[in-house]
């Protein structure tokens, strides 16, 4: 029923396609047991579905040869990471410790079988931008385009995308790739993100636009001879 | 119908109560024709109800000489500025021209009365910190709360009150002094807001805050004798 | 002398050459009169001779078609905007009125003549990042090298390259293009550079680089139909 | 002999007194192995000495019972979070391993006795505002005074000196509590912070401001019940 928001919003001149650029970068937000486990504080059993078709677009995004990124977030157990307003307001965090650092509950889910070259942001707001060095790691790879998957649509997806159309990406959210531990949040939030942000794409579409770009061309920046002699 | 989301996410920790702090300042966000004016690309006939509150939260603000800012936005009419993702995805901004900078459209309302001591900040994107000088002027000031009033609900004021929770501020949204274009929008972003970033309070509950403080015991930061000599 | 605070970093392991990326932007600081013109509060005679040099890059990179950006400083006659920690310590800003928006002070240099099509940022702090929409200019541009001119050398140069290493761009800085009111504290304030952040390279050698370079083949993103369809 | 700067920039406005404020927080740079051991990479015989004056404030800061926080450096070994332009400037940290997350050299002295509420941030650049959440927990405390202590001078003090001015913190660099590898670069880039970013203050004098505070009137915000009810 959100759907009469994205009409009025349409008429008004939000929504345009933003489309995909030259130089893609994926990331995958906070795939670890604290949002996938049921039975984890703030788990749910709405996210389990969108492992497939996360390892679906990794698996293009690794044959692509694109850059890859995951995130997890991860506070101190002592409590001095999330005092403050931010504690205040996610009880779950500052009460209930569904976020320490070093638990089992944080690190990223084994299927997605992150490599070594792949980064690992640890993040401590729902932004993978905010108070983190991924900025940084996008321009060193001269990316013009972020593909957002991952959870949770309400929170650090939307403000994942946030980000990105900040700093003028093209911002990709795949769609049945992110997910939220409740159905309508996520709905809601991926129609606001659709108008406002980044465009809201299916991980068929982003499949085939990563089998469409030629690998070789559009090399990530590295080695030590790259650069004027 | 949000109201599901709201019980399911307090059950899961969400929500906690942030909280007023002692050392507040307020900010009117977009309050100016291209939000306003029904007629405008991108106005609407639902954001002219939320002056009256907004009017009485800043003569509580003034009474209690609190710091006070006003955000507008505004882009070269030549387009630089909004070339890109961020102009493909608004196009009221890019070929409709519904935010040019010296147009009397992103000119603040009148009614607002803005002082020469109270800072405007011109910004180009939702959130009033991002690409501005706006968190050195909350340092400046150690304000450690931030009541946020004005449009919209589900783009400016919800960016801003992300951004507010980033930085740890005690961050207040005052319900009935925000407002969006469509009203659907207005209530499940309020929903979100209070569950992740910011308590949603009311102009009543903001005035009584602001009149039970003593102004004169925490003063701005000011003159140039208060310091160590 | 500095010359052996570089030889003692030079051996531990800093001043490494980061060379030419493959996508540059070029960035002009603060040529306006209140640096250029001896006789404003904080000009010098030290600043004109960059003049030809940056004029010389300036007309390669339009060569080229680079993006190019130009920064200026301007606050507000009130005295609101430059209140705080930051006009105590810059008191030809507080008090000597050194950066007024709107005066002829701050108006860059005519003899860059610039084009609508090349941004204008106006910043309040010595890095072009810090505070502005510059950094997402460079996003969108897909840039990776960012070539500095301007001034001063010790200030707003020096702060403006230390961000670009930040954000991971090829820092470069055109030595004989940039320029400060004292000549030692160019001169040292060089080295650091270069022994940190970013490599100095001569306009010749800027010019040689664009020139080698094929301009239609890595335009600058644009038209619409630049995306997928 | 960079006095003639000094004079020169006095002159023009530069230079003034920021003072200390009245809520002040702590911050130690970078004081592990790699930085203070002359036999490490990048480590010298030329920053032991500010052990002791560190160790001071320190003790005064914890009398005082202000917010103290300590940072040090590290990268993944695998390289990816070093690469790009920072590691080929940066060669001890791309090529000789200077600050490996993990390794007993980044690892801050144990002579400064970190408590688990003070807390410890790991930067990957010169300062300590950049890709991290420190700006935040000065917002959390109501900071308006940043002391400042370690090392390099030229490096992260200075970057960290001017992040804290730019976002209009009372800024005070403690002369005899920083160091950098080489002495020469350590008076240049000192001289340079107090025109441009911080008054630079004896430990002396940061003891003698310690001292006067009354720690119990301007607690670090803190308890649950610490809020509008």
């Amino acid at each position: 029923m959100y759907d009469i928001v994205r009409d009025y919003y349409l008429e008004r001149g939000f929504g345009g396609r933003v489309g995909f650029g030259r130089t893609p970068a994926l990331v995958v937000i906070d795939m670890a047991k604290a949002w996938i486990d049921p039975d984890a504080p703030i788990g749910s059993d709405n996210v389990e579905k969108i492992v497939d078709p996360i390892l679906r677009v990794l698996r293009g995004a690794r044959e692509a040869e694109i850059p890859i990124f995951f995130t997890t977030m991860a506070f101190d157990a002592g409590g001095s990471e999330s005092a403050g307003p931010i504690g205040r307001k996610l009880l779950h965090m500052s009460e209930r410790g569904s976020m320490v650092r070093g638990e089992a509950s944080v690190e990223l889910d084994p299927r997605l079988r992150r490599r070594e070259s792949e980064v690992l942001i640890e993040k401590q707001r729902a932004s993978a931008f905010w108070g983190t060095t991924f900025g940084a790691h996008l321009v060193r790879n001269r990316v013009d385009t972020l593909i957002i998957t991952g959870c949770s649509t309400s929170g650090c997806v939307r403000a994942t995308a946030e980000s990105a159309h900040n700093e003028n990406y093209h911002t990709i959210v795949v769609g049945d790739a992110v997910g939220d531990r409740h159905l309508l949040a996520h709905e809601c939030n991926l129609i606001d993100i659709d108008l406002r942000y980044g465009d809201v794409a299916t991980s068929d579409e982003v499949a085939r636009y990563l089998k469409g770009r030629n690998a070789p061309k559009t090399p990530a920046e590295g080695g030590k001879h790259d650069h004027f002699a």
